[in-house]
């Protein structure tokens, strides 16, 4: 194990076992470039305030430079440090020698660590808008097709045939779930509250502020003018880990959305359905059944909402009933944040390329649509419109389907002197235009589009 | 059972036991004066339409004022029917006769049950605000009482000496925490996005707008001008409970940072401890040991994090991989919804009269802030300011404690010369003012008050 | 509030939001039965150890047998104390005066709730294990007969056509689940381990044995002989609720089970499918749309699942970092655990009626197992036992497939002289008579019937 | 990506997104070594069967044989292959030819991984209950140290004093703990059911028996003559994922008991309560604060619970609603399982690393023995025992304490003449003998050690 932060009070070694339980740099070495932007920031502060010289903090600046440019190729830190912070302390020593103990001074890896999680999520929720938004953006591709855009199809409730719907607005339903869920990613992301200068949990005897200048020109592509702050509470910023929550379970939303649009893909490609076909590019096959087109893509993305479920669990639980300030419990943030953020940036991903390849059975759809059932809150406003009240209208067409089913007729099949028997408002040639699905789609004034 | 709101097509009673499975009243019954208040704005546009005269309208709404009125007064309706929206029905029938069955028209439970759990949520969430920000006037007054605002205590980390910190900014950071939870509400809340219009999936026959007029003199209290808006995407909107799951969300983490003030009292209360004495009024003793004088509230606020964590799962759990739209199982997430609100609302409340009572024990947090090694980041910053990098330091300090605990002797106990062997930087007159708590939270800069 | 189990040492009433907050009789009063068994087998210890006359004994024993009485006509205790417990002591006290004050000897109430809890899962798994065999018939009795018994529908993975199978093979799979959970709540019912003698944590001075003898006569149907046995390690006794959780997860399984069974039977009886039709009389519709006829019992037994892993985690969380011995927190086990074994047992019975009902609609079923690919597999094979190795007959009856679908043409269709150039083996006449679901299922030796 | 086992029925290849997405070899190579004795239990049945011939077998045998060698000497295979079986299989082809082609005869993945998960459970419970046995024998040798075995500490209920009990009895309710936990997870070793022939859910053309004859020498150090059996119902095996779940369920049991231990050795080794002292190589020490010696390790494992718990919601959630038979979702149980085996197995291992430091603090622990609260509930008991019935015993006693606070006096320097005044039945010199934590633990008669 390479040198750690601590341990001038030690008189023994840590326990192996308690190196391999305790280290995080295995899943952290994801924070390496945010803690380095913290690095930075506190040069600044440690240069203000006289603890560095000019030339140090531009040595330390160098070194930390060329560490943030290794993690742009790729490279990823060997685990046989404790933590990744420990790993780019240790690295900057080789770099500059001596020097890089005085970095540390006035902060503590509890900051540090909050910090960087921090700027982890900014980045992370800022560029999953995006991908979320190029979902959104296939979407209304697909529902603007010109073979689909007017393509009227079976609503469902309950998985039974309801009202003729068109397939644009059952889309549209998905954007809307998605656009609220950004929403909710942006009213996160502005309430982060990045801040340095907690220390361990008490704050540090430097005063801090200002650590916004510059720090574009070395690292972020963003500007990130005025996003850091001093902090106000310390023993706060040190101990809470609500902002991981908030997020896994907005992220959790987000697999639960996506869940359902699997969900209902997979039965739209059924044999049964077969309302839509998936492009056998995002299909996999059986080692068994030579046959078979699975849409294993949209099950994954169904059974992946249990594991954010999970994530969000195991973040909550941990942070139940925990004294303040910092305690090592913490550590365990880590694994199910990141897990989360990656498997729904992919299934946004994947779904995006999937929904693109959909092409719709319309004829198959049309077949579907003669189902009379569908049309039967139709006939109730017929008869409404002719003045009877709604709940009276609504059992007379009841009895009306009941009598369809019992004698295996359709509804428009029966003569108008049976029509009659169930209500003398009935006028045949009336009714049987009204088992239309674009005559029942553009009924619907109620909706503000 | 009572007369259901459908039924005309089926040939065969129902079965009792899914009678019994099925229904909701007994705990959707907390939705009713939000239902009234959605039938109140669905009779103003029925009458707008031309479907209901002014006088049908004014029929109607005093029947439902007069139903609004029992509710004020603790009405709870029997539960021998389906659900609420079918009590009020059959009521209405009662009082109004056939006229009521014209108050379905365009119309569905799927949207009234959605419309009103928005409502509600709406109301509680609004109320909750409240509760909790007397929460944090509780905590404020308690750290602002005289004997309170100056005390120092031990600040913990990992549950041991971390460094000494104010009980104000101890207290201050639940109050940072109860904050951010109040600003989530306030999002929460404005995001409802509360709509009519939406049927059972597909829209409605009648154009719906200006719902909000004139609504308050009915009922609610605060004016709803402007809440309540005609629905963009029907299917979305019957068939998502994204906002169920983001109000549990919200309240988990309320309850779990209850629960970490909980624990904190818990432990402070104990006799090892004795930082904190809670008042017998918020106490509770044993059937069996005579002397106990138990946290029970604490314990019961801290445990009760679970309990809203499972609430959270449920609902998620619920929504996961459902088709598109309305499916019965949404049912399910009222008990989940209305359950979490009862308990974190009680929390608060309950929370808020005990921390009026506590009474810190000044004379055993001053033992316990003798403990040098509270002081030992402080002596470190000594010698940074002397020059000597602060990882040198921190490990020289290291060595200092390991000393003094091998040979149970004080630092400032010390003789000079053997200080001196630690670091020539070492002035014993200066060092032995370190240890003083006023002295280390007085030196800490970098927060911003 | 009535009159409490303790209070002695304190000098200031409790506060009225405390009693609210902490009292338990609302739901624990359904353990009333099993603290009265608790009580009639301290009354025996306390006796043989000379704490009460046999007189005393029998004044006590009568007074709670007319209690129990009571609840056997379903009588419900009043709300106005803090729990069961303390409500059957103030009854007593009615009854027989200050005798009932020496019932409390040498035990304590978190004694009596873990006894009273597990004798509770105790007889509730005892009567969900008759339940759950119940379902089990029913669905045997489904497969059974005649219409059924020999019915071969598509198998699905991924909700693609996979195979054909037996009807009563798919439901035989159910019938392993339910098996399987019947075993697991055998296995937790029989190690429960109640004991009595924990006192409140250490024990009490009352040496404590033989507690099953006669406890029958008085008041469980079923003998308790030997059940009850002396607590071996009291701290561990009243501290744990693993019980408790493990019960619950036990549930949870039995319901996710359940849920694939609704969604199965769900998916079924869409339109599209046409599988199976399930009887009016377990079916509900809409307020709305008058032709639905809706599955809800289905959609609600799926939902519930969330519930189950909701209380799960709800004890499992409480439990979490929970110091030794007994914490208020664990009152919180009792609601997920009552909610749960409440659920479970109306579904499996709401199932067992609903499963006697169903229709497989055979015509529609021999519609989709004309689906060639069905069949591929066996084509599989019959390459195979033709000598080729089965991944490269594997893929050669995938292009077959391919070329069947791409040129929109039936495999059995094709001209001998076509197949040929798949595979040389291919002889027309053998393999036509491949595509026949009974042949096809007949051929799978592999399964010990 | 390399050569897949289906493919022959598509006509485009797989999107690399797709690919990415689908992958499961960066987890589940951890099944290798299982898959590879499944497959040569599958060897033995197409030999028999005729599929392959002697020759063919020991072929195929020896290539798994040292693709398992291998594995022993820890080679992880490489992460472009979809899975672990397709690796098995392309390496297979590279080393026999085509006669690798064979071998997927009648067998299909479905099959394969349930039997592979099943049988790394079977091995992974095997190995847990003997890592939990070291915790058992680690912890009663602590208790049974000569320093420790007759060593009386305070009890705690609500983490107040609550009764003397022995240090041995405290740890002794974590062996019972730990106990029930090993018997629960031999209770699911045994039902595992672990069998092959289950097609892909229908079944196979090959009759399978025998499985199990001489598996031995090739691999597994344990004999699992009758371990694997032929299936019962093939759609229920490939289908279910219960055992999982149930398995995580049993850690997340044992994972809270691990967190209750933690949590009391945080507290006891607080500067306040300083009942034990964890050993330095068992603790880690702070960035910042020189002077720290922090419990991390049981933090960690206090923490770890949340984890357990979100992967069993993780495994429940996915299993949820899902049509039989196999869905692709399934594929999502590895992770959590795995997981969850390798945290409990950590915690395991490190707490019995660390229980072994412990050392009791005597003399503190005396200290706190000194509460006459503790007591008190043999003060009642004396009085019982001279006749006072119970319940006004305990009052009596619960004035006597509050008499104690006001005044500050402790009981035991009460002149008799006041003693009197609470209970004539006192007898001061009697009393005097009750405060006395060794006379307290012996008069607990109760419990059957």
């Amino acid at each position: 194990m390479a040198k750690k932060l601590w341990g001038g009070r030690f008189s023994k070694k840590t326990d192996p076992l308690v190196e391999e339980f305790t280290k995080s740099i295995q899943y952290d070495y994801k924070l390496m470039n945010f803690d380095i932007i913290g690095s930075l920031a506190h040069i600044k502060i440690l240069c203000k305030a006289g603890y560095l010289s000019s030339m140090e903090s531009s040595k330390l600046e160098n070194a930390l430079d060329s560490l943030f440019k290794k993690i742009k190729k790729g490279f990823k830190p060997p685990v046989n440090n404790e933590d990744i912070h420990t790993y780019i302390q240790n690295e900057l020593q080789k770099k500059v020698g001596d020097l890089a103990l005085k970095l540390h001074t006035a902060r503590s890896r509890n900051d540090q660590v909050v910090f960087a999680t921090k700027l982890y999520c900014y980045a992370a929720t800022g560029t999953l808008q995006k991908t979320a938004n190029s979902l959104v953006s296939a979407i209304k591709g697909l529902s603007l097709k010109k073979e689909n855009k007017d393509l009227i199809l079976p609503g469902f409730t309950h998985l039974q045939h309801a009202q003729p719907v068109y397939l644009r607005d059952y889309l549209g339903a998905y954007i809307s779930m998605l656009k609220r869920d950004i929403s909710r990613l942006e009213f996160l992301s502005t309430n982060l509250n990045i801040t340095l200068g907690a220390g361990a949990l008490a704050g540090t005897p430097i005063m801090s502020s200002k650590y916004n200048e510059n720090l574009k020109s070395y690292i972020m592509e963003e500007d990130l003018k005025g996003l850091i702050k001093p902090v106000t509470n310390s023993l706060d910023s040190v101990s809470d880990r609500d902002f991981v929550i908030e997020i896994i379970g907005v992220l959790s939303i987000v697999a639960m959305h996506l869940s359902r649009l699997a969900e209902d893909l997979i039965i739209w490609s059924t044999k049964e359905f077969d309302f839509v076909e998936i492009d056998e590019a995002f299909c996999t096959g059986s080692s068994l059944m030579p046959q078979k087109k699975n849409p294993d893509v949209l099950e994954l993305i169904r059974g992946y909402a249990g594991r954010l479920y999970g994530n969000l669990i195991s973040a909550l639980t941990m942070m139940k009933g925990l004294p303040l300030t910092y305690n090592r419990d913490m550590q365990l943030d880590k694994e199910p944040l990141f897990n989360s953020f990656e498997i729904v940036s992919s299934e946004l991903k994947v779904l995006a390329g999937l929904i693109k390849t959909l092409k719709f059975n319309k004829s198959k759809i049309e077949e579907y649509l003669e189902d009379e059932g569908l049309y039967a809150t139709d006939l109730v406003y017929y008869l409404v419109d002719k003045k009877i009240p709604f709940k009276e209208a609504h059992t007379i067409i009841g009895k009306l389907v009941r009598y369809s089913i019992d004698n295996d007729i359709q509804i428009k099949e029966l003569p108008e002197g049976l029509l009659k028997k169930f209500s003398d408002k009935f006028v045949k040639k009336e009714i049987v235009k009204l088992f239309d699905p674009l005559i029942s789609v553009k009924s619907k004034k109620s909706i503000k589009r």
